[in-house]
């Protein structure tokens, strides 16, 4: 870009508004490039890959001070006009590697360019990414074998790799070396080489070598949870996500939670074996089925990328978890792994790679690495904080100073395991609840069933599915509910006296229950139910608050709850039991699989992989049971929403029942006391 | 070395030649470091592996300014002493890791450290190199996992072989993630990494590790020849050659020349894959033999090195060798290939890798690059011929300045192929002849049997393996005293007047034989076979006289003869024939297997596959079917010794029978004019 002066023309690239100035006649792909703006391009500039595709916008762009125009591309050459006819060009499309620049202009790179009429799928999560994979596909013309100059085939196609596409000195993969001559012989000379090149400081590889034009390439993101495992297929020219399926882990099998599993390989000598083997097989279901949905072959899936929690992750990569059971809880590995596909039992093409994403701590895994990424904390000046709730909590603290996570033993209560009504969120689970705080009768919703309880029609509706249990979200709203009706105190405590007023209040041992719903199986909210999620919340909010210590800071700006959990409960409710701290509620938003997302970024962009390495590294750890704030935290936290901390932006959207004592007191003495004035 | 000033002392390392100055206190073991010297160390530094042994040379060494002496080593310190007690260190031995320098020392780094009584063994070539193998082993001791600092244990494992040996941000082999914690609780923290970084600017790798100090690591060089393979197993720590094997090359039952198992693949569907696994077969059997020989187990193989000519290089690695059978002749690959050694067959060490040397074209293997690099033309001043003659000869000419080669079809009757009586050389085979000039009477010598023909106990020492055909060497003698007796003219015409004075002289249809030995079956010498003799060596010769072209020059300094042929015959009598040109002698030299030493080099010493790397993209390959002067000199070399070319230095030594016109004739011209005056 030497010489270039106010005179030349200049061009922002949308969606990245990237921009720069160009000397008339630079190709629309050449300024991309000088500006890491990605563009696909497969054939090298030969106009025939069509992955090059861009649209110009038109009009004045007063803002950029730019006035954008068709004029402004060279007009369609002979090469371009010659793809259009033969493979056709949506209208307003032009190929950046023919189109010139002749004057201003606003470009914009479509980040769903449709090749070869491919077909278009709905993905769960439609964000898009700046796009920089870890393979490239390179079309190379390669100089036939010549007596005079005695290289190889091989190395006539390295020095054509590097001399187009500028990867020097490229390892091969072994499997291909028997292969090349070949290939090169089918293609007549021409051959599309997928490279990988992950880290920049490490040689590209040579992983596949197609004759001809290869126009595809496609990678796995896969997110392997302990309950259940999704995964993504998607193109790795274009982005998009080509396919989605999920599946059950079969590990559940040996054991329910994570620590089951973890004693189940303690106790037989195969267990880990078995486990690993489970979860393989599993994934190449799901690798089959993303397959025939996309309608590629196997053999076409050319990167891959997994995460998952700490178990998970050394279960997958068929690492003895033991050491995860017990304190120091350490990792065989943290750092991001490597490894060819075929060698962790997931065959698809020979020279696929897998890459999983770097471990926070022993109990903070990829999954929470990849959540970090997606939802990035880091790259943000607000104090965020992501919650991602299951056995347990895995919290993360921070913006782009400073990031601290923390796992919290929450149990599982908000799994609706412990809970007396507990259920998993199934049809027949209610799953919302209302309380009148007047006449202290229940409402609900029931999954699978349309109208709420009080509303015309719920009889018959959930006659086929009946009313089974109360799954982890309903138990958070009609606890909430619960105390915002003054059924029970900011301790918990169910309060009996008011069993003269309602029949909803049962006497039940010296303690007494809620009565939700009363049909073939009674369904109650007994004093020990409260105690489970209070003990449960408790666990979670003192690790939010040694985090919060830890920043220095008292109030958090934005909150991600991730997972399945964190996509059903309602954030206000969460914030009226105390689960999660004062907040905007606005600011409060369930983030979706945040971890598979992250895995998804790490497929399309290698940025992210080195984004996420470098951001684990800094990421400050707390051990919670190592601190010894966690106790007096704790115990502040088992009062609603908490005894110590004040809800300003909950108490403006709900009215909170009046606190009995100054919100300073803590421990016995202050229930006491409170109690003595009930 | 800053701050370094003459009266800092002198340390000279033998025998490297390496020197340098250093302040008074500096470790021996870091000065040999900072000079580039190699000297192994396992244990960095703390005295406990053994292997960093040094001894000091006393005396004034005039030469070189120094005066020597024991004193100019720190004193015994309490590491070295522990060592001393548990071990043993031979008199006079030092640890270089312990020792500092005091004063000018001429310091002999012993290329024989014997470290826990291994056995020493002897080895065919007991060449010495400078060592530096892309294997070296590392001890450290790992930080235990802290629950506050939660990097994984492999992950701290690489901060320790960070720290300690400098090998920043290695890869690791997946084979050993899963067994990372095991081994490091094992060791109780303290392991040792083997580490495999072959080229400078690629990351190092872990490829194994043990728990403990592992003092041992071995590793293998292979030459695949044609007709038989030979193996070394030698430590990577001492160099020393530890066990040797060979085998036939059990490929010979599909052909017995290169050309007829490139036929054998075309013709037979999975005679490619046939091929590779006999060869691969057979490899496992000498590995396992080594292996038994040196007392050692096949996982303590971390290295390997192959070599072959390019057709025993393709159907190693898998590649069909089919396009090697026809011009342009072009190899699937040129380059050094680098590969597990598990993905071609040869399990060793999970991590073993397995380096092949570059081919130089598709004639001229990986074993004539490795004959180069052993005999080094490429590293001198003076002018050097290497000749490895089989069914095609590779030819190699060249000095520091510059390097040319080629391959010219000799055919297979050096090796006692197309010739009548020619066989095997094997027990019974006649190996030396001498012809009396005046009688014409011969005398023999026959492999398996003490006695010249004409001495006592000759005929009772024969009769046990009889007198059963003429190897290679002895067909070379025979036609080389029949022309010094005048039995065959310079144009190799079996002189049919002579049959009047000698009964040796035998009629043979329109031309004459001569009889060698006349027992159970009568040998003799044919004219065909003179002919057969004479294609063979003006087609290797004719090619030495391209290379000699392409150089500008007429004569060569120095020749190494190559392969079992090349030590068995006598330049002597190579030279009389026209087999090579003419030279000193004293600098004609049997080089015995350079490519299996070459590949020993590079098992040593990765500098030495940079060096061959880089040699092989600078040796410039001459193809002789296209050279034009190939027939002109085809047809002069087709004369004994030569039409053209004189030969001063062997005329010096050899009377040579007159030259019948001027050297300065050739064509039929010449021959005529003699013709008309004998």
């Amino acid at each position: 870009m030497a010489d270039i002066s106010e005179r030349d023309p200049l061009v922002l690239f949308m969606p990245s508004g990237k921009r720069g100035r160009f000397p008339v006649g630079t190709q629309v792909l050449e300024a991309a490039r000088q500006l890491g703006v990605y563009v696909e391009s497969v054939c090298g500039g030969r106009a025939t890959c069509g992955r090059c595709q861009v649209s110009v916008q038109e009009g004045n762009f007063a803002k950029h001070g730019i006035t954008s125009s068709d004029d402004h591309l060279s007009p369609v050459g002979p090469k371009e006009e010659r793809y259009d006819r033969v493979r056709g060009l949506p209208a307003g499309r032009r190929l950046s590697c023919s189109a010139q620049i002749l004057g201003d202009l606003v470009i914009d790179v479509p980040q769903d360019t449709v090749i070869n009429a491919q077909v278009v799928r709905k993905a769960a999560d439609e964000r898009v990414f700046d796009r920089n994979p870890a393979i490239r596909m390179c079309y190379v013309e390669v100089e036939e074998p010549d007596m005079e100059k005695p290289l190889g085939d091989l190395d006539r196609l390295k020095v054509a790799i590097a001399t187009d596409w500028h990867f020097d000195e490229i390892e091969v993969d072994f499997h291909l070396i028997p292969e090349v001559q070949k290939i090169l012989r089918k293609g007549e000379w021409k051959v599309t080489a997928a490279i990988h090149h992950d880290r920049g400081g490490l040689p590209a590889r040579l992983v596949a070598l197609y004759p001809g034009l290869k126009n595809e390439a496609y990678g796995i993101a896969c997110d392997i949870g302990s309950t259940t495992i999704a995964m993504h297929l998607s193109s790795l020219l274009s982005g998009r996500t080509v396919a989605s399926s999920g599946a059950s882990n079969p590990q559940i099998r040996f054991g329910e939670d994570l620590m089951s599993r973890v004693s189940y390989v303690m106790m037989n000598p195969d267990g880990r074996e078995a486990m690993t083997l489970a979860v393989r097989e599993t994934l190449n279901g799901l690798i089959d089925k993303v397959c025939a949905e996309g309608g590629i072959s196997r053999a076409d899936i050319l990167d891959s990328v997994f995460v998952g929690n700490p178990i998970m992750h050394h279960l997958f990569l068929g690492i003895d978890p033991t050491e995860l059971g017990g304190a120091p809880f350490a990792l065989a590995v943290s750092g991001a792994v490597e490894v060819k596909s075929s060698e962790i039992g997931l065959p698809m093409n020979e020279g696929t790679r897998t890459y999983i994403l770097p471990c926070i701590a022993g109990h903070v895994g990829a999954d929470a690495a990849a959540a970090t990424l997606s939802e990035g904390p880091h790259r943000q000046d607000e104090m965020m904080l992501m919650v991602d709730i299951g056995t347990n909590a895995e919290i993360v603290l921070g913006n782009s100073t400073r990031v601290v996570a923390a796992s919290s033993p929450t149990g599982p209560a908000f799994e609706g395991a412990e809970i007396s009504s507990g259920q998993r969120a199934a049809p027949g689970a209610i799953e919302r609840v209302r309380i009148d705080p007047v006449t202290l009768e229940p409402r609900f919703r029931v999954i699978g069933v349309e109208p709420w309880s009080d509303e015309q029609g719920f009889a018959e509706a959930a006659s086929s599915v009946g009313v089974t249990g109360i799954c982890g979200s309903g138990i958070i709203e009609v606890i909430a509910e619960m105390y915002l009706a003054g059924i029970i105190s900011e301790d918990g405590v169910v309060d009996g006296s008011l069993a003269e007023r309602s029949t909803r209040i049962l006497p039940n041992g010296r303690t007494f229950s809620y009565l939700v719903h009363e049909g073939q199986q009674s369904i109650t909210v007994t004093q020990n139910d409260v105690r489970a999620i209070q003990l449960a919340k408790a666990a979670l909010y003192a690790g939010v608050k040694l985090l919060l210590d830890k920043q220095g800071v008292d109030h958090v700006d934005r909150i991600g709850l991730a997972g399945a959990f964190g996509t059903f409960i309602d954030p206000k409710y969460a914030m009226v039991l105390g689960l999660i701290p004062d907040c905007d509620l606005d600011k409060v938003k369930a983030v979706g699989n945040a971890a598979g997302t992250g895995a998804r970024m790490c497929l399309l962009n290698r940025d992210y992989r080195r984004e996420i390495e470098e951001t684990v590294t800094r990421i400050e750890k707390i051990e919670t049971a190592l601190e010894s704030k966690f106790q007096e935290h704790f115990v502040a936290a088992m009062a609603l929403p908490n005894k110590v901390d004040a809800f300003p932006h909950l108490a403006a959207v709900v009215t909170l029942p009046e606190k009995k004592a100054g919100g300073g007191d803590t421990g016995d003495g202050g229930r006491r006391r409170r109690r003595s004035r009930d």
